[in-house]
This record gives C-alpha cells, structure tokens and sequence, in this order.
C-alpha cells in the first residue's frame, strides 16, 4: 500500500510556496499563457531536461543555472512561442526574462528558471512578457496553482496536477505537481514541462537522483509520437519548510519521499500520455522477465511506441501478433520460447506459442476502455513476460487516431 | 553518371533464371498468394534478415541453410500467412515446404530458401501449399518475373519491380530483383522480403558483404512506421551464368558489381516506401556534414521516420521546425549553430538561425509532390547539414495520411 494519501492544492499544497496563471498576450488565442511559481525561501532546485542536440534557449539557460548553484526561488514558464532554434537573441530575451522576473520579486535573477513552449523558431513576444511580469507577480498566491497549471497548457484538452502527502518524524510533507504535453512535440506547440515542489528538507544531492530516477520511471517511459522536444524540462523545487529532519543521506526516509516523487512524477506522465493527441485511451505495458530494469522498460516502450499496436487498440483490434513483434525488435536480447502475452486478463500466447481466447470479450475489453473514466478505467493493460529474470518495468501511451493525424495535418501555413 | 542501363524482364532478366507466381488458395482474397524463383544452375546465395527477437519460422531456416552452405537454386515465398510466432509445428511446416519444392524440382532440399508473409501467428495452410508447388514449378518460365513479383505482395498497391545491365570485361551482366512491403509490417499482412537475381561470377564472401553494405543503403535505411517485421528477408542469388571473369576480391569489378546492387536495393527500397500505407509522396533526407556515413544516416532516418515531420508534409506545411527537432534527437552530437536545413530549394535555417523564405512557395512545393509522377516527381527532398565531417547518408520515407490510421484501425477481428 501507498504510505501517502492524495490532498488538494496542486504545487501550492506544499508549505511555502505561491502561484500564478495570467494572461499576457503571447498565445494567439488570448488565452492563459504566463505562469509563474514562487518559493518564499531559497529552495533546494533539481532539474532534467530534453537530450536533444537542439535545445531551447530556456533550456540551456537553466542547466547553466543549476550548475552554477542548486537553488532556486522562482519558475517562469511562458506558453506561445518555444524560443528553440531563435541563435543569439532568443537567448538574450531569457537572460532579460531572468533578470525582469527577479526585478520583480526582489531576488537575484540567479534564483530564477525559465521554460517555454510554443513554435519552435519564434521568439517569445518580448513587449507582451515585459508587461506580463508586474501582473504576475502581483497575482501570486497560496491557492494558485489551477491558474498556474491552465497557463501552461498549448492544445492539452486538461489540465494536469496533482499533491501527495505524507508523514516524516510525525511531521506532514508535501509534494506537488504540474505539467503540459499532449504529444513530445505539438503541432508547432512544443514540449512536455512539469513543475514539482516539495517541503522536506533534503540535500541537493539526494534531491537531484531522486528526480532523475523518478523522471526515468515516469516521463522518460511514455510515448506518444516518439518525438523528443527541444524544450522538455521537468524542474522540482525542495525549500524545507516541511521543517522534518534534514534528508542527508540514504535510508528509509528517503526513499520514502522518492517513492512519493516517483508517484507523482508518474500521475503527470500518465496524464499526458493520456492526452495524448487523438488519444481515446491510455496504453499501460508492463514488462516481466528481463534481466534488469532498464531492459524491461525499453520493451515496454517499444510496445506502448508502436504505431501498428497503437492503431490497432484504437480499431479495438486484440491483435497480439503487433505485440510481439514490438517486443521483438526492442533491441533487447530474449528467447521467443519465453515469451507470454496478456491483454487485460486474456492470455494470448505462452511459451512462444499462440494460444486460443476469446475474440469478442477481447475486442469489448479495448471498446470498455475507451469509455472508461478518466486515469481510471481507460486504461489499456498489456503484460508481457520474456524469461526467468528478475527485471520487470512499465511504459505509457496512447492509441493513435484519425484525429492524431488531423491535429498535426491540418495546421496550414 | 551511373554505369549501367534499365532493361526489362526483372528477376528473370539475369541469364538462366525462370519465375512463376500462381495463386495457391492461401489468401482469403483469391489473389495470387505463391511464388517461386528457379536458378537453372547451383548460385552463390546471400541473405539479409530480420533483427528481430521474434523470427518466422522461414527465417530460421535460411539462416541454417545460408550457415551450411551459400548457395540455393529456388526460394518459394508464400504470402498470406506468415508463420511466426507458430511454435515447433511452424518449424516443421518448412521443413516439410522446402523438401516438397526440392521433390518437385528434383533439387536436394538444401537448395531451397523459404520466405513467408501475411499474418503473424498463423501456420501456412499445408493442404493449399501442397497442392500449390507442383503446379508453380510447373508454372515456371524465363518470363515469369511479372507473375512472381504480384504473388509475394499483400495490401502493396503496386509490384515492385526492377532490372539494370553493365558489362564487365565487355561481356553483360545483370542484377534483377523484386521486393514487397508497404509499412514494415502491415495490418496483420507483416513484412518486407526483396529478391535479387544476378548472372555474375562472384565469391560468396564477397557476395555476402556487397548484400550486407547494400542493404544498410537502401532497404535499412528507409521508414514507413518504424517496425521491423518478423519476416523480413532480403536473399540475392549469383548464378554466374554471364560467364565473365571471377571477381573475387576488391577491385574496380567488384564496385562495379556492387554500385549495381545498391542501384537495385535502393530503387526497390524507395518503391517500399513510397508505396507505404496512406502515402501521397516519397520522402528523400540527405544529412551531411557528419563524422561517418553510419551517423548521417541515422539522422536521416530519424527525420524520414518522424511522425511530426510526416504528418507536416502531408499537411504541405513547410514546418521546418520540426525537421530540427528529429535531427536534434536522433542521438548524434552536433553544434546547432552549425545546423542547416533546406527544403527543396527552400533554404530555411543558416548556422541554427532562422531565415526568411517564401512560405507560400515552400507550401506549393509540398503540394506538388502529391500529385507527380510516380517516384520521380513525387519526392520532396528534405536537405540537413551538421557541420563539417564529410560523412553523408540518405533515408526514405512517405508522410503520414487519415489512410495509415484506417488501414491499421480499421481491421475487425
């Protein structure tokens, strides 16, 4: 059983914290695109951001930071234009951003990260950011974080939040989270961000391998097209307010306030491959059998990545032989006389060999789904087996739909 | 300029071949479904096969002929069921295929290779194949490459056909193959398999490295959906019945020889991939400016294969935005200020900066595509420079249409 239970407030349920959603005038369809996050003390700040050789200014900006010291006190992410592939200027606009912001706040500008996300190859529409960030500021608050989630969002059809709680030495300590992302890449509007904070108190260290194991296990195991943006950061703050014990080194403790990262970093990963574009389900494959963890989860990806698996669970179509050879061509070493496959409960194939099932139950199991409740029953179970070892691991995504092509087609120049 | 000239007559083209392609009663459309390629004399045989974890059975098996001995007389290719994922009894289905064909040609059975497509999990249909084999042996003619091309096809639009002639010593040499596919693997209709025939007089080991490199160049270097089939199989057989000098080691004959194969491998590859589920236009990205050709083509493929980038030209939106982020993840280090990106004519971004280009134009461009000749004016080239390496490399693929997601969706079982 979990050891946290769910509490409302999003990245404001944690002690200390206040945000804001406005709108500033970069989006084109005037809606909420300027938000920001506020830490009322200096923060422990750990971040991972996209592998691309292609990297937003925004993204370059913030690593450089985070190397330079591993704190932070404020967040600025603007939706409307991504400030990736923009050369020298677009990284002069982050480094006026930066310095507005703490301006603003009356904080150096070295305790401020930047994100956006938008048309890759435009500048951020620095006249509407320059007014943009008095209001901001000004519209900070201890209940803000569904502002600050809305204005994050591109063509998200949801917003995506979520806040955990649990005890450490008898005391309450909070994690929050946002994020945005309907495809790695959105047709002209890029990018998956998340925006985490946290109250315990714990070194910078354990903090950043704690959320580079959590992000592994959340938003590095979903898919949706395959596409890796220019602008994905994932940045979680860490202030102590919890006021708990200094998490310092490993133990019990610790892991469970990973656990509690890890479990938050996967509701948000699990929401965006949900919204994903077009998507009428959520895929989860769950890899047994390999001989680690990674192993499993690169299975697991290829599965939940495969657009013939995807399109066949959006014909409700329970085409194992898709499965297999997904599995199959996952670059990870196994014998075919091991593998098993289950859809929901329905086994398929064992030891290598096919199985009979019931058709019709399995097809009404991929109709159920796509009219099941949200994170809930829509979700799609596949369970792959591939040997004796011990690894096992999951990966996310979505169906592909018509409406997958139509929303990355028809945006017309 | 090319060394060589388009003739007519396929894989039957080469001297000392005959083809047929019959229909058996495999496919549940009545279509022809069996096919047979006859080398009058003992020929050198090399093959190119799937790397995936889960093989057909027929996969298996030329493997363990080509391991015993490199050379063949006759590959029979059956389409309609793909006999993977069938277990032992799928093993022992080609066993007793490759002894039928060798009976009824009155060939050792060690002559004979074995291909398979159609769909996974599902045995061939023995009753129908043992009925089928004396009669397409009977079928056989020096004029039978047309029949035999259309009898490996599943929901391929086209046959893919090809033959080129060159002389060496001042004596004729031809290279004649066929191919199918049309995605990597089809709705429950898996695979790519391509044929290739030739009267040289060559080394197996040679044989085998000139297939190897010339597959890495076309038929490995093109995308339709990403997924590598069960089936898979490239098979070149060298007869020598053009009666010209031996080549057996690296010389101005043997790169002769092999620029002629890769000529055939890429022309059928790109006919693959033009004939990709839903396409409207063939995809050409050329990359240079890499370390090494291995690295250029991994770009290239990563960009061809990027469901973003596909779904912008199928949209015509010259959305080079998105060309920089599939060239920025395809994990090969590069300065993006080095990065330029041209589409068609269309210079777009200089040094990682962004230009001015005529968007209506570039958009007119992409339209054209889809209504030009069949692969010659239905390419649109996407160019990408890195820096200044001097490795290049090319990849094939189509845009991705409303056609794909209803051809994989739209299969009830």
């Amino acid at each position: 059983m979990a050891d946290w239970q769910k509490i409302t407030g999003g990245i404001t349920a944690p002690r200390g914290y206040q945000a804001a959603g406005i709108t500033a005038g970069l989006k084109p369809s005037g809606l909420p695109d300027l938000a920001l996050i506020f830490s009322e003390t200096e923060a422990i700040a750990a971040g991972v951001f996209t592998t691309s050789q292609v990297k937003a200014a925004c993204v370059e900006y913030c690593r450089q930071r985070l190397q330079a010291k591993h704190s932070a006190r404020a967040i600025l992410c603007n939706a409307g234009q991504a400030n990736a592939a923009t050369g020298t200027q677009g990284y002069l606009d982050t480094l006026e951003s930066g310095m507005a912001v703490g301006q603003a706040l009356n904080i150096p500008s070295e305790s401020v990260l930047l994100a956006s996300t938008g048309v890759i190859g435009q500048r951020i529409k620095m006249d509407a950011l320059r007014s943009g960030i008095p209001k901001v500021v000004a519209a900070l608050s201890e209940t803000g974080s569904d502002a600050a989630a809305g204005a994050i969002i591109t063509t998200d059809l949801v917003t995506k939040s979520i806040a955990l709680e649990t005890t450490i030495s008898d005391r309450p300590v909070r994690i929050g989270g946002i994020a945005k992302g309907s495809g790695m890449i959105h047709p002209n509007m890029a990018t998956m961000l998340a925006f985490v904070t946290c109250d315990a108190v714990v070194s910078p260290a354990l903090w950043q391998q704690m959320l580079a194991r959590a992000a592994d296990r959340s938003f590095n195991s979903i898919t949706v097209d395959g596409d890796t943006s220019t602008n994905d950061s994932l940045i979680a703050l860490a202030n102590g307010q919890s006021r708990t014990p200094a998490i310092i080194e490993w133990g019990a403790e610790a892991e469970k306030l990973e656990a509690m990262l890890t479990a938050v970093c996967q509701h948000l990963a699990k929401a965006i491959a949900r919204d994903g574009e077009g998507a009428t389900c959520l895929i989860e494959v769950e890899v047994t059998g390999t001989h680690d963890e990674l192993s499993a989860r690169q299975i697991a990806k290829t599965i939940a990545g495969s657009s013939l698996v995807k399109s066949a669970i959006f014909g409700r179509d329970p085409n194992w032989g898709r499965i297999a050879a997904a599995a199959g061509r996952a670059g990870v070493p196994f014998e075919q006389e091991n593998l098993q496959i289950k859809l929901g409960h329905f086994l398929m194939l064992e030891n290598g060999q096919p199985l009979q099932f019931d058709r019709v139950a399995a097809s009404a199991y991929l109709k159920k789904a796509a009219t099941g409740a949200y994170l809930q029953e829509d979700t799609v179970l596949i369970s792959v087996n591939v040997g004796n070892g011990h690894g096992s691991g999951k990966a996310w995504g979505c169906d592909l739909s018509y409406d997958y092509v139509r929303i990355n087609a028809e945006y017309t120049t």
